[in-house]
Formats: structure tokens, sequence, C-alpha cells
């Protein structure tokens, strides 16, 4: 299991009321290693309001939240999220006026361009979901792909508001006939004497993705940071992140998937060995997931007692229903309940299971359930790219309890 | 109505493409002005983490939410969140070890102290509330009543996570007999050579709050900050912020409430132009309160057509059931409707109108009605402090169409 550097020993220290604890027995943490943040990456200036404790910098353009990180208050704060871009950072000038944005919306009735103050005018719904990297869990692949080595980091759970763009399309005369796909371009500034199909930014979903999708102005609150997709962005909830056009500039309802290089051979699942082709799956929709956040390594040694095992799980387009967490590994299971809000069925749930761990070695996974009953997979769907891993087994936390 | 300083006239600048706009009936906005930055005082060195842009600085220790930056994504994040302390902020030392912070726990079976460590691992809960200042609405006092002259910003709608009060309570063997309150002290540094009492911050709430209040270590998925209470904060949904004890070194069962000067005569509804007294009501639960926070003035000048009028809305123990709007400052009302997710009843729901403004004044406002079908008043509650306002009318947005 790859994790986050702590190779160093961790050190054993007994807290001084550890002792005091046995008598409403609870455990005890010792205090936990700082090492690795040793060894990390500094955040690039452009991204110096992102909380470095919280993230592990694989490069300036691939970021992703420690797992000890996560809280448990649905919400990943915008310091706290990862990041991911295909190309550079656009300019930040183009967030100085983000009102003025403009996007091409065709494939409707009467194509048209539209400002973002107009858009702001048209309507105005809220969403939450998982934002999830496609590549999110490549790390615990043992063919090692090529790409960022994420592990449960490349993911978070935000808010977002803007214009439902069924609204817009239905503003415009509605959707023009014949189009199967919904298919945003990214307005990132491309290298010229490069053929821009090669490198662009584009993506297709398919059309009925319309029904939750918004062309977004605010992230948890606040307008779109530049590194998040501001000054507007494309939210389609349950779908992984590269599918969210960040600076969109163009959305258009067309007959076709696009033909840039990012969707056609980009993002496929690939079998082992094997070269991308569009005949091969897109990566679209998330599937049934869930990982444990804490006790974790990162937070020092357990000592014997009880303890609250809490984590994180989502179902993609459906929603989850269930978790169950084992703490051998996946012999034996106990239902976890949900604590917090539920945020929709986009949102991911926060569960907690309260269990008492003796002295010794333990392996502790979850397993979701969604509402269409598909439940969560023991073993990852080998791919030559490292993309969809929903592997329980492959999440799984090992622990020493002292 | 004061507002937040925009003295300065506003440019009307109409956008460029704001003729084509009436094709679809839009509205457009001009630049906003931005002359109120000018007169803006800096953020205190402590506070570089919150975002200057989304505040009014009154004074180091009371800042609050411009009405203009309040979004539509249901939480408050943590960078614009509004501050008052009543007491100079405890050394940032309090938070270098945030598990290792020491709370005595009173008037149960078996009083004990217990560390963060170890009330996390006790239980974990998470919770959305609205965290409002007892004096937000004080601005709008024609009696100009001494204290920071809050308007809207004051409150924000905020995560936290911790361990239920009542998982602590029964963990330690339970109440004791005859505490019919739930008090709790703060871990301010206080001044030598003052009697304790004139200046400590204790309160007290009915231990029937005890149902639902948190020992918490997390606010918006992030450990508290230390300007908001970190490491460990009592909370008490539904009651004002000053309730919501910071740095809590002791939470006592007891049988009377505190007889520190802040509860015996602090915050009070004084009758206008008396003193305050133990006899008087507490500012305690909050009530059914709305208001709009777009459009508004900040933003620019508005041209003709179609908007969405959005704002918030919570009923203080109670949750919200609907909001009313008007835009004729009250003579006529129309339903709004809410968006985004239900984060429960003590979360505040935004509510949308969409709605055309013809040319010429408007004013603006709303109206909630809590679940227990208590109506938000027109006029607010005259004291001597300024506390509780939750006046419609006070809060209603004035505005000219070009």
């Amino acid at each position: 299991m790859t994790m986050s550097p702590t190779n160093l020993p961790r050190r054993r220290l007994l807290t001084g009321s550890a002792a005091a604890l046995a008598s409403i027995g609870l455990a005890s943490w010792s205090q936990g290693a700082h090492a690795q943040t040793a060894a990390a990456k500094p955040l690039p200036a452009a991204l110096g309001w992102k909380d470095p404790a919280s993230l592990i910098v694989h490069s300036s353009s691939t970021i992703e939240t420690k797992r000890s990180a996560f809280g448990t208050s649905v919400i990943t704060p915008s310091e706290q999220l990862y990041l991911r871009n295909n190309l550079p950072m656009p300019d930040a000038s183009i967030v100085a006026d983000r009102d003025a944005w403009e996007i091409n919306i065709g494939g409707v009735k009467n194509p048209r361009k539209l400002t973002v103050r107009e858009l702001k005018s048209m309507g105005v719904e809220s969403i939450t979901m998982v934002l999830q990297c496609s590549g999110n869990g490549r790390g615990f692949f043992s063919s090692k792909p090529s790409g960022t080595p994420w592990t449960v980091g490349a993911a978070g759970c935000v808010v977002w508001s803007g214009v439902p763009v069924r609204t817009v399309a239905n503003a415009l005369g509605g959707v023009a006939e014949g189009m199967n796909y919904l298919t945003g371009t990214g307005g990132e500034k491309l290298p010229e004497s490069i053929d821009p199909k090669s490198i662009m930014v584009e993506r297709s979903v398919p059309a009925s993705a319309m029904a939750d999708a918004l062309l977004a102005w605010e992230m948890n609150g606040a307008p779109i940071p530049l590194a998040h997709g501001g000054p507007l962005r494309l939210i389609v909830p349950g779908y992984t992140g590269v599918n969210n056009i960040k600076y969109i500039k163009q959305l258009a309802f067309t007959a076709q998937e696009s033909d840039a290089k990012i969707m056609s051979h980009g993002y496929r699942i690939t079998p082992p060995g094997t070269k991308s082709d569009p005949s091969q799956p897109s990566v679209q929709e998330m599937s049934v997931k869930s990982w444990i956040n804490s006790p974790y390594p990162d937070s020092g040694t357990l000592g014997v007692g009880t303890v609250q095992i809490h984590g994180v799980a989502f179902g993609g387009l459906q929603g989850v229903k269930s978790v169950d967490v084992s703490t051998d590994g996946g012999k034996t299971w106990q239902a976890a309940r949900f604590i917090g809000p539920d945020m929709g069925k986009y949102a991911w749930r926060q569960f907690v299971l309260q269990a008492k761990l003796a002295a010794g070695s333990h392996v502790l996974v979850s397993r979701a359930t969604d509402t269409g009953g598909n439940v969560q997979p023991e073993t990852r769907g080998e791919n030559q790219s490292g993309y969809n891993n929903t592997s329980w087994a492959d999440h799984a936390v090992k622990l020493t309890v002292a």
C-alpha cells in the first residue's frame, strides 16, 4: 500500500493521562510523527492561499489532500481541496472582472454568447458533489501506471452555485435536434504551433447529464478560485473531475463526442499493456466508493481502547445507502452509521463505527453500497492508466495498536 | 438604513452587451463602485488568513461579512466568517498541540478532566448551524445603541464536528441531580488585579440544550481556527454566538446560572434608557429571521430586466419553513423557493425569487416563517443594547433600477 511518506520510525510516547483513560475505556494516541513534512514540496506561489499542512504536493499542478486531513464535516474546505490541472492555469487577469467572462452556447435553437453577468440573471441553483480525479487511487495499482500516484486525496466534497445548464438551454430556445452530447471547452491559453486538438481540454458527456449540470461561478460559498476553474466552470455532478471543464469558454450540444485527443484517446479504460483508442470506455460516471480516514498512522501510534473509525462514502450517480466496516481486513463486517447532514445524492456521507481495538495489528476497511444496490468491489479493475480505483482492499488502513 | 460605506456616487456604466440582453429579457449590472475599500480598516495580522475583500473590519475583534459577499452555497467559508471576541484571543501556543487541550467536566456523577484527544475517542457528530452575534442588526436601531453597528454580516452558517455533550455526560455517569443549566467557561487569559467574575466569559444555557450541543474541534472541515475558539469550542445550536464558548476549559452542569457579569448583566433584553439586571430576559435562543443579499447596491447599478433575488433564512431552534419576498416594501408578497441542500433545522436555507424589476426605486424585503408557525416581525423589539433584531423592515434593500 502506497502512503504519504512516513518512513521514519514513529515515536511511541504515552500521554500523561493515558493510564487514567482505562476508567472510561478510551484509547489514547501518542504524538504523531511529523516526519513527512520534512520531505514535502512547497506549494506554488499562486496557491499560497492553500493550507500546506493538509496537502501533499506532487507537482505544481498535482496536489492531493492528506488522508489524515479529511475531517468529519462533509465539506472539504477550498484550502484543503486537491488540484489537478491538465494545462497551465490561465493568467489571473481573467478573474479581475469575473462577471465579464464570456461563454459561447451552441447546439441550441438560438446560439449566442453570454457573460457571467447575464448567466447570473437567468437563474441560480446550488449543488453539493464529490469532485474526484479519474486517477484517484492510482497509487494503489501494483502495475505502477504512469501519472500521479494519488492515494485517496484527489477528491473532495464541494458546494457549487451557478445557473442550471437546462435553464440556459431553455432560454435559448432549447436543444437543437439530434444532439446527443454536452461538450465543454476550456479557456486555457494553448501554445501556438501545436495542433489545438492534441492538447485542448474539451470533453463530452451524454446530453442527459444536462439534468443536474451547472455553469458555476461559486465554490464553497466564494467565487471559484482561478486554480479551480474560475470565473466559470462546468459542473457535471457524478462525473469524474476532468469532465467538469474549467474556465469554460464554450458549451455546445453536439451530435458527436469531441474529437480532441483528451476525449478520443485520453481518459479511456485501456487494457493493461495496450494503447488507448476511442472504442474503449470513457472515464465518466463515478462508481460507489468509500475509504477510512481515521484512525490513520499519521496521527500517531494508537493505544488499546475505544476508537471512532470514520471515513467518507459516495455513490457516483446514485447516492450511497450504507457502509460496512471491518477491522480484520474484510473477514467480518459491521454496519457503520452516517453522521452529519445528507447534502444530496452527489455528495459524500461521513460514516462512523465505534470499535474497541485490542493490542496487535489491524486492517481497517470499509465497503459502501449505493441506492441502486451496487456494492463497492474488493478488487480494482486493472487498466493501463490507473483509473477508477474503487477497490475496498486497496484502500485498507493498516494499524498497530500498542 | 445603515449600510456598509458606499457614499460615493456609483458609476453607471452600461456593459457592452447590455443592449443585446433585451432579446432574452435579462437585467444587466453596471460595474460596482469599489469606493468602500478606500475607507476599509486592515485585518489584524493574526487574521491574515481571512479574505479582506469580503469583510468589514470594525475593530481587531469585531469584523463582519459584507452583505454582497454572502454567496448562495449554504456554507459561509471560514475566511469570510464574522468575528466577535469579548476578550483578547489566547496565545497561539494553545493550538500548537490541539489534542492536549484539557477541559474540566463538572456537575456529573464522576467529574473529571478530559483532553481533546480523549474526547475524540468518545464519539463524533457533525452539525450545521447559524452562528449569529446577539447584536447582529444593531446598526439598524435608530436609537444607536453602544456596541458594534453590525448590519447583517455578524452571522454565518457553519459546520461543526465534535463529541456530543450528552455522550460525554453519559460516559461520566450522567448529569448530577438538580442541575438545571449547562455552564461553559472560556479559557481566555484574564488580567490580574481585576475580579475575574467581572470580565470572564462564562455563560449558562438551559440543561435541555445538551440534546444537540457539541464539544467541537472542527469548523467547516478543518481544525477550529484560534480566532473562532479552537482547539475546543462549546456549540449550542440555535443559541446566539456568545453562548458558544470559545477555548472552553470547563463545562459544568449547574443548579444556578453563572454569576459572571457577562451572564448576570451582559446580554440582557433591557428596556431602552434603563440599566441591565438579572431579572431581564437573557439573550439566548435565536428567532426566525431572513434577509436579502442580492441584488444589493454594492454590486453596481441594476438595469431593467429579470433578476434573481436571493438571501438567507433561518428559524432559530425550529428551522425555517417558508420565505416570502416583496419588491414593494412589504405591500405585496410572493413565495420564494429554497435552493441547495437542507442541512438540518439549525442551518439557514438559501431562498430565491425570480422577478422583473421596472425602472425606478424598489424596496426589497423578505419575511420568513419557521416550522412552528412563527412569522418574522415587521418591526424590531426595542432594547437598550440593540440585541435580537429580526425586523424585516430594517433589513430592506433599497435599489434604483435605471
